[in-house]
């Protein structure tokens, strides 16, 4: 237990739950990583598709970008007032369950579920990508640093997220500062040049166009850029993880979010554009990205650099974090509603879904090992969950202020709430149709069929969680019909002191005691059989009758396939017709060492016993268990 | 389960006992693999040493593989009269055990643990290394090529010692054949041509000598060709694995190994001086084993060849099955005294010692993987255990004969025996001196000190045991002096059907029930405080009054740390003073799932619940389970 409280921290008690909430300089960290991250990503994802066009690609950057900036402002105001709509979670999953019914909650459930797994998988391996290819002796160890990495993150949000909002912020707030001050150093070099700059070291020439600008090459260039958007809902959905009260914390941390990202994306198509700074093709050799090339242009070759860099590696690597403060959030939501496993909405040694965060590390490392720490392949499935759910929460938000316009007070502001959401829902969608046919052929089309998968799974737990819960409810007045005492059985292995505990205690349920020895376990005849019927008259059944008890009888039963529950579910047959309506209580005498490494020196025959007799017995049927201590266990505080 | 069927085919019934006995047809594959597999590299261990002397070396290898015969003709003739003598199981342990003492056996039983361990991993790892170095395009594979023929030996074997016997018959006969007749041809050719057989392809030279012959040398090539005789003690530690009667299969199957390997040992030691082979570097280019070179020299490069070093690779690779035979059975008789953790005597689904051989796969692939699967390392390790328990089980039959001569009726061979076994002890404890002095550097040392530690353990197990039977034993007459019925506390989630069935069962245990209900699991208030507070005296406590019993009190704790166990065992400590002496049994609901896939939807708060109870109660508490069908079991006759 010391090693776990080492790792894990002490168990939390529940009344410290406010001491564990986060504030805006945790928010930005522990949220914000996915979203920050993206601006590595995003511009050079559209630089990307742009390298065909050569050097006139570069003049269509800013207003792809621009467009890009713009969204995300819609996003924020969006997100700002949905934030203060729903301030317990306006996550799209409940924005869309209250507002646009079952279907679409799922349906938001399950984009932003295969969302969060996908960036765990294909941030961690990004940010190990470019690590690997900064330093290249680190090559061979790609998967392990992988998993290295995986196992930090989930480590650090088992024990909270106010510990991983603290842990990365040190990383974090380095990258932005570094990277917004090369910016900042860039933009006045441009301006004191009069727009055209000498770079500190020149990037590498641009490549010559091979093809013409098109409408659909423009369109995939702002799907590919709009990956940079990810991570913007962040907030919403992670809202129970800050301290009171919740909106101006939430508020607080999706500005500082939104107003980083969106210096850092302006201001990256802008030096591009003006330092002629273009994607180079990962597969060739010499292969630089968007933000190293920037850096160095800028700032040159020196400590400067490594910093920035180095930060960069860290974010890009921790953004997987996000992923790990929303999606046990999430999945706790969704289980409260009967569509995930119960155990997701279990609270944790540190009040955090300690399953959800399991869960989502051990599903991501699956994916991990399975491309070998390489996702690339994994990236076209990414952001249509995202954009999916911006559509579907900014819609949700419309029908709101409609509902609020109708019935509610009349407020000043709803109109104008209104249009905002109105207006990102329509973004935001068309940005989703736009990225879906961009990208179906190179991979969407896994998502768009894995995402109906999983609304399939969350309503058969829901039916498996309604069909038991229809058996158990309407108790109606306790009943009392049956007050006979149960027939006891007796499962006895030698007479001994444990046998002797648990008949002596079977007769304090019942005058009918029935002890039952399981012979021929070990495959041969043994001598405990005959021991046992032995001593039985003159130990057992002679003090019984003295008491004035009827005395037990001792059945022996031929375990033929040296399993124990066949020749007793047949006894336990053979006692229903007996003693017809009793219940049978099935009396398993039990050691119990002293120390958990003891266990292995069991056979552990009582519980298979216990587990087979609860899963065949049947309703009339009750397990007791009678423990034996070897040493008399000390209870002591332990958490 | 009918993957489990499939894999390791149905489970048996103890009547089955005696079909799944074995005769000398599997015998000979099932316990003679290791020893046969030592024709391959006992003479080459021993020409190995010899390199030094270059061709005068070969005048060497006559006497010694000699006298290596002679002392395996000796063992025959001991290990011959220890089967008749103990019938159920000859081997070092129980004839130590039975005439020398529990020291002594104990040192026989770790002497042999760990030379079944280190014989699994270095007979796969020298059978795959022969293979991939036959194969270069194979050898990027050989962990994996370990791993699978651990695999597949593990599962064999967890099928019974008749499958594997059957299974592994085909490679060891054909080995068998094919090697005699390369000799018997050699042998022939060289009877022929009057000494000097002209090769059908010539062998590789020797090399120049680099010293002169010493008798420390000479005592070092003999100590490596003992190797050569590990496996032949293989038959007595398996006896229970033959059919009746065991001491004539046994001794067959002994006589047969025996010979088989005396015709291999001599015609390889008699065909390599006249042919002039001597052992290669294996760390050179080209390196070539003796038994290839010299089917190569005799038969030449046709089909003849590859079907023998096939057959050999196979018998290599599969020597590993005589540990799997018999290390399970020697653990059972261990943990039979004690010794070792009781599971090992447990008999499995066919009926063979599961826990052992799973045991043996697991810890033999431990070591494959941590050496990478080449374990060379390993191989001067070997041989000290064998000839340790060659010692030990001739001492112990010389002390069998001594008190049969002293005390017994007076039988003609007995003082035959008597000589016999001395002289096996003499000479196999006269090689132990000298394997122990030739490879104490090479890392024989590292045996010293395992074994003791070995012994230490087992020794800790059985401490473990007596303790605990110290406490069970002698219970007397049955104890009535506890009468009252229990206390019974209900642990209640909500107020369902599965809680009135709790309840109405507890009142017919004891007229004194109290209800519990743990709240603040989820770390917050929630409603189902409220909701069974406001039902419980109109649905429990007016019903319970009106059919005349104590209406039970409901107990609402705070389970602060999102434990159960914790509040319970307090309240249990409150209940114990207000009850005093009496029995508190505590009373589990349980939801029991139609399927096994569906346990993952339920929290398993109960079974948590019931294992800390058990593990902290105390003795005057019982766990009583009240199962919850979903849908009502259907028991099939499943095996």
């Amino acid at each position: 237990m010391s090693i776990f409280g080492w790792i894990l921290g002490r168990r939390l008690a529940n009344q410290e739950q406010s001491q564990r909430k986060i504030g805006v300089f945790e928010g930005v960290p522990a949220m914000g990583l996915d979203g920050l991250g993206s601006s590595a990503y995003g511009p050079e994802a559209a630089l990307t598709v742009l390298i065909p066009l050569g050097a006139a690609g570069l003049g269509y950057i800013g207003p792809i970008m621009g467009a890009i900036v713009g969204l995300l402002a819609v996003l924020y105001l969006s997100y700002r007032q949905t934030i203060a709509a729903y301030p317990s979670n306006g996550g799209a999953y409940i924005v869309s369950r209250e507002n646009l019914g079952r279907n679409a909650s799922l349906l938001a459930a399950s984009a932003l579920m295969v969302d969060y797994v996908l960036n765990v998988a294909v941030g961690i391996s990004a940010g190990v990508g470019a690590l690997v290819s900064a330093l290249p002796s680190l090559h061979a160890y790609t998967l392990w640093l992988c998993l290295g990495i995986l196992l930090l993150v989930t480590v650090v949000n088992l024990r909270g997220t106010l510990d991983a909002g603290r842990l990365f912020a040190l990383p974090t707030y380095l990258f932005v500062a570094s990277f917004l001050a090369i910016l900042a150093i860039g933009v006045w070099k441009a301006s004191l040049s009069g727009g055209q700059p000498s770079p500190a070291i020149p990037p590498p020439p641009l490549p010559q166009p091979t093809a013409s600008v098109s409408l659909l090459l423009l369109m995939h260039a702002f799907a590919s850029g709009c990956t940079a958007m990810t991570g913007v809902e962040a907030v919403s959905n992670g809202m129970t993880a800050f301290k009171d009260p919740p909106v101006r914390h939430g508020r607080r941390t999706l500005a500082a979010i939104c107003l980083i990202l969106g210096l850092l994306l302006g201001g990256i198509a802008f030096l591009s554009a003006r330092y002629r700074i273009g994607a180079m093709d990962q597969e060739k050799d010499g292969y630089q990205s968007v933000l190293s090339q920037l850096a160095h242009t800028v700032v040159g070759d020196g400590i400067f650099y490594y910093v920035a860099i180095g930060s960069l590696l860290c974010v890009l690597a921790l953004s997987a974090n996000t992923s790990f403060v929303d999606f046990p959030r999430l999945c706790r939501m969704v289980a409260e509603d009967g569509y995930l496993p119960k155990p997701f909405a279990m609270v944790g040694r540190r009040l955090v879904f300690s399953v959800g965060i399991l869960y989502l590390g051990f599903t991501t490392g699956l994916l991990v090992v399975v491309f070998g720490g390489i996702t690339d392949r994994l990236i076209p499935l990414f952001a249509i969950g995202a954009f999916l759910t911006f559509t579907l929460s900014q819609t949700g938000m419309v029908l709101h202020w409609v509902r609020a316009l109708r019935t509610g007070p009349k407020r000043a502001g709803n109109r104008m709430h209104l249009a905002i959401n109105a207006l990102g829902g329509a973004i935001t969608g068309l940005a989703l149709v736009v990225i879906v046919i961009a990208k179906f052929r190179e991979g969407a089309w896994i998502t768009v069929i894995i995402i109906p998968l999983v609304i399939v799974l969350l309503r058969l737990v829901r039916r498996y969680y309604d069909h038991l819960e229809a058996g158990l409810r309407e108790p109606g007045k306790l009943n009392l019909g049956n007050t006979q005492p149960p027939v006891v059985l007796v499962v006895t292995q030698q007479w001994n002191r444990m046998a002797d505990k648990a008949l002596s205690f079977a007769f304090q349920l019942s005058k009918d005691v029935i002890a039952v020895h399981v012979a021929r376990l070990s495959g041969e005849e043994s001598d405990e059989e005959r021991a046992i019927r032995g001593r039985w008259s003159k130990d057992v059944e002679a003090p019984a009758r003295a008491a004035g008890l009827r005395p037990p009888r001792l059945v022996l039963l031929n375990a033929d396939y040296r399993l124990m529950y066949e020749p007793l579910l047949k006894e336990i047959r053979v006692l229903r017709d007996e003693f017809g309506g009793r219940t049978i209580a099935v009396l398993l005498p039990e050691v119990v060492p002293p120390n958990w490494w003891q266990y292995i020196l069991h056979t552990h025959r009582a519980r298979r016993l216990h587990a087979k007799l609860l899963e065949l017995g049947g309703s009339d049927i009750v397990i007791i268990s009678v423990p034996w201590y070897i040493e008399e266990p000390r209870i002591e505080a332990t958490h």
